[in-house]
């Protein structure tokens, strides 16, 4: 098979973090076919250049247009801001190219149907970045509860928190305006959430919900005034998932001291596990089997037996980081093209885990129950 | 001032904690007035007497109706199974008698209401036991919210979980069944938690609910078939507090693994506030002040700088108990009595707490808002 | 059985302790036998009078002698500071009471074993206030390893820190002063260690140690100048067992942060078990069994599966405190008279105890092993 | 600047570790130079040629002496068994190649100063891979130390256990063999706690220590009988620092359920500071500072704050993992080529802290204090 040509829109965060996990992918795994940084496109022009030397890209752009269609690009990544994924992704599929874009899809949930239809009209692979369900301690999660080790799931309950947006002085930008950023902290962080409900509870039903803004407006930067915030700093849902269980999914981009609070405990007949992506290496487990005086939470430090952290590393307790999550994500990408497999989560499942958001946004201004077969 | 008479009523789990309690209370706190072991009421009468001469009462009896208009009695403790609470507070509150109930006050928000205005128009001192709050650590959480220590409240989120419920296998009892028990986890637990809301962020001005009961039927005791459980297993709210504050309640009987998880965290403007009854002597704040790089959440291990842990023990960090809680408790009626003051809190509290779980359950069979003026 | 007498000496820390127990040990326990607060010594007389009130002992006086011979007291509670454990200790057993004293036996190991002789010979019953190893949680942990639970003991490692003496501009008090305060940190808080080791571990065979003063003067209260601090802010030990197992034992006064930090780890050839007073209602347990995947520390929450902790709270998780610890100790003291057996610990084994600080400042000082035989 | 080849032998665990790291040094960074993998040895060469493709590699071999001489290679990286580095080592430098060495450098002293000799006159750069030193919480930390944040040092206590040796049916293997393995416990993990040590406590004075040997013997994998373990499970010493400070050091190969717990806690006349590489994105501090009622561990988790984290990840929270230790690692070499500067730890540092663990095999046998300037 020849290498896969990356082609990069986007040199922050998340495309940082791309170009580290398609540059360490096959090392790590062995078992990934091979791929190479062919494109990056970023704005100026200038660090399109800089990016692209730090990174090792062949060559590089400041016309996204340009990267897609470009024929030493297979693979188009996509981490500019959320109002540009549909163009980019769209165009990328109409190009022929596989699609790896951040999350969310995009601001509209019609939008990422679009996306996702044009997807699966195109055949073409797509990933969604998701990265915290290729947590080996996330997937380890996923199949003790699939092999019953906790019974039947019975309840669900999931926290997403940070606070980069909890200091009442901040500035306005454009993540508090609806038709730049869409939702607020349910975009950003929520989705993730429900990324982990779906793995370990299933599908949800049906929900209902609240939002809040809790600065309503903030300082202009030039300070000539204060500008509306239009989006929500926290939501909370209290969900019913298909297979009965009930549950609450909380969001907050205003929870001073949470970092990256990506939390969650599923409750089972028969056990629980719990999780905190603050403490991202580390799975919490109850069973009700064994003598009664010794029971309790036993925390497992992830380790070669939950694969792939094996792939990183032969030590347990020697600890994974985000950017692995990557990793393994690019590399799952990667291989669904050689095997021609369905990668998970495509935006089909994406479309899904973005469903339940906008259903919560949805409710929490109707005050209704919302069915998200209506959605 | 005379020594006050108990009359206990009840000898399980709350009864040894009260007997304890006013047992302790004087030689720990030393400013509170004096108590004796009076009159203590269980069936059968051999019960009764046991346990009076393990607990020290001086006198017992297995009629409460005698114990409530015995002279000798001054205070009335009421620790039997919930559907007793109202016959016993309501006679012992016309035969003029202090009255020191268990939480809930009733199975009804009606009968609750009874309660507190009979004792609000007798005018004697009345005491609930949401002992939890009576935790130093909570007593400083409250304070510093008071100063503006994290700034405006502007979200609270709370649980409480134990697994007393969560074997499928256990048999069917009275706690299944409304007639008896009336609410399930809302009212053992749920409760509780709503005590702690108020505290810190204060009174609730509407919420939204969901109920769930996970094991709908349960086995005989004598294997002639199942029983039906009538109450729920977990209770989640979405509540909105008066001043403004968003935040979540969510209580589940069977969590498997978890003992006694009252748990809640309140987000100001300018920091939070964590605990976690399990850790019933550690209180988690976070502040937004200082050196970034130094930031984090302080986890304050209560001693003398949180009182009245001091009276307990004059070194910090060597831990308070539960039945030091209802020390606390009791010391706060004797007080009250002794100063013709208002204690904390009363059957007027205790009627605003329990209104919010029967908002709850009348939410959570409705679908809809329910605002707690209406209830 | 007639009531058990009590004379308690001293009002401080440990005084309200004692008469927090005996107060409550019987209601508690049950199957104790009766026990009342006869006579209260403290100085000045005052101080008898005001605390014999609070506490509700029926006589008080400020000449501890006289309390000691006084036909009403059965058994004598020493709490006065160390220097004066000695004679009151013998002055007790000689008038043929039962002794209650607090560790550490004494300033120096000689006084300790002729205490040790005196009570052996007298045939009295002796208790010594280790309280920490009558916690659950450590008689918990001792039945794990006499069941072979973690294998064979092959490490120990144990630690016991405060603050009290951490701050450098804290004055100068009789703490530091040999001849009134004996040794330092290894009096006040590591024979405690010492006590947990043993029931772990075993005997102490021999030891290699080293020592420090961190503040080596302090001011004079009276702003006068400064005074020398004549013993140890910290203390360490490399120990070897006589079982095999090698080990570390470590305290300071002098730890900023901690405040009751009495912790240690226990190898086996099996498993692993630890724990930490800080959190004192918790073990955590590491068993090399079962899926490896599933393996790691469990934390277990103390309830009724741990005796005694059923007998103050049937509900696990509920939490037991400091002051309850001592109500076990009385407890067990006051059975031991009643059936006529042999206390755990009495001045025997706390004999044994303190025998290993002593070794440890003999070594520190040497600079050479020391064998506990020879001490 | 030229790209610099990087000549790698090994491809184990730590072979990986060092590919990934120069693989991803300049694309995280940014300010390093260029860099390429060059050649890779490893045996038979099919595993060479193997690894060199999953890892990248332009060349390979089954000969480390032609990858030394090799005028493609800049960099030589050693990630062979201890017992080679000496070889392979000398070898490079004297090809005149900057050497990375994995740790320990040697078997024995003597060859770990003739390396730090040889390097040193021929003045290449050379980096040994102490990683932990490595992690942004650790660079805090002693930041925090040396801006005097917890005053004077008084104190050091450090902790690594690993269970790697626990299990008494592990069959006999060299890591047993003196010859082959050098020291055991130390070697493999004491010698990362006193480079840690180092950073926050400075040099060590003099120590006293003790070995042990759990399991004396192990089965032969092919059955036919049992051999003996010539080195330390477990090694413990009570040091001296030249600032004054004392403390302990102890390492445990047979430590059930410890994966990777470095752990340490550094005591200053102001405050402490805690850490535990089982959770490597947190640091605890306490200082003795602001409201009493508020002190406590604060738990200071990762990011921007804490540099290089920033470079890696721009939000806090979301945690590096080990790997990315070895990226600032290899990082910090690749600038020291480019600067003509001397990294840190180079072998100069490297013997500094291996001195250190053959003198606690030295104390250990002798049973005296052996100070660090006579070994």
């Amino acid at each position: 098979m020849k290498s896969l040509g990356i082609g990069l829109i986007g040199t922050g965060f998340m495309g940082k973090a791309h170009a580290l996990a398609f540059g360490a992918a096959r090392a790590v795994m062995g078992d990934v076919p091979e791929s190479h940084l062919a494109v990056l496109c970023d704005t100026p022009k200038e660090k399109a250049k800089q990016m692209a030397d730090q990174f090792g890209f062949a060559k590089c752009t400041d016309d996204w247009t340009a990267l897609v269609s470009d024929p030493d690009v297979d693979i188009v990544s996509i981490t500019t801001p959320n109002t540009l994924h549909f163009d980019m992704a769209i165009a990328a599929i109409k190009a022929g190219k596989h699609v790896y874009c951040e999350k969310p899809l995009a601001l509209t949930l019609d939008q990422a149907r679009e996306m996702r239809d044009t997807a699966r009209k195109a055949g073409v692979k797509t990933m969604v970045g998701y990265n915290y369900i290729k947590n080996p301690a996330f997937s380890h999660a996923c199949r003790l509860v699939q092999n019953g080790e906790i019974g039947d799931i019975v309840h669900f309950r999931g926290w997403v928190d940070e606070d980069y947006q909890a200091d009442p002085a901040l500035p306005w930008t454009w993540r508090a305006k609806l038709a730049d950023a869409g939702l607020g902290a349910l975009g950003d962080m929520g989705c993730h959430l429900v990324s982990m409900a779906y793995g370990l509870a299933g599908p949800i039903d049906s929900l209902i919900a609240d939002m809040q803004t809790i600065h309503t407006t903030r300082p202009l930067a030039d300070g000539t005034g204060r500008a509306k915030v239009e989006n929500e700093d926290t939501a909370s849902a209290l969900v019913r998932f298909t297979n009965g269980a009930h549950g609450s999914l909380s969001t907050s981009r205003s929870a001073w001291g949470r970092k990256n609070r990506l939390a969650w405990e599923v409750h089972g007949t028969k056990g629980m596990l719990c999780f905190d992506q603050e403490r991202m290496n580390e799975l919490h487990l109850y069973r009700n089997s064994g003598d009664k005086a010794q029971r309790g939470f036993t925390t497992i430090l992830t380790g070669p037996a939950h694969p792939p952290y094996g792939e990183f590393c032969p030590a347990p307790g020697h600890q994974l980081g985000f950017n692995d999550l990557k990793v393994i994500e690019a590399s799952a990408l990667l291989r669904s093209i050689r095997d021609d497999s369905t990668p998970y989560p495509d935006f089909e499942h994406a479309y899904e885990f973005e469903k339940a958001i906008h259903a919560i946004a949805i409710s929490a201004k109707s005050g209704t129950r919302v069915s998200l077969s209506e959605v």
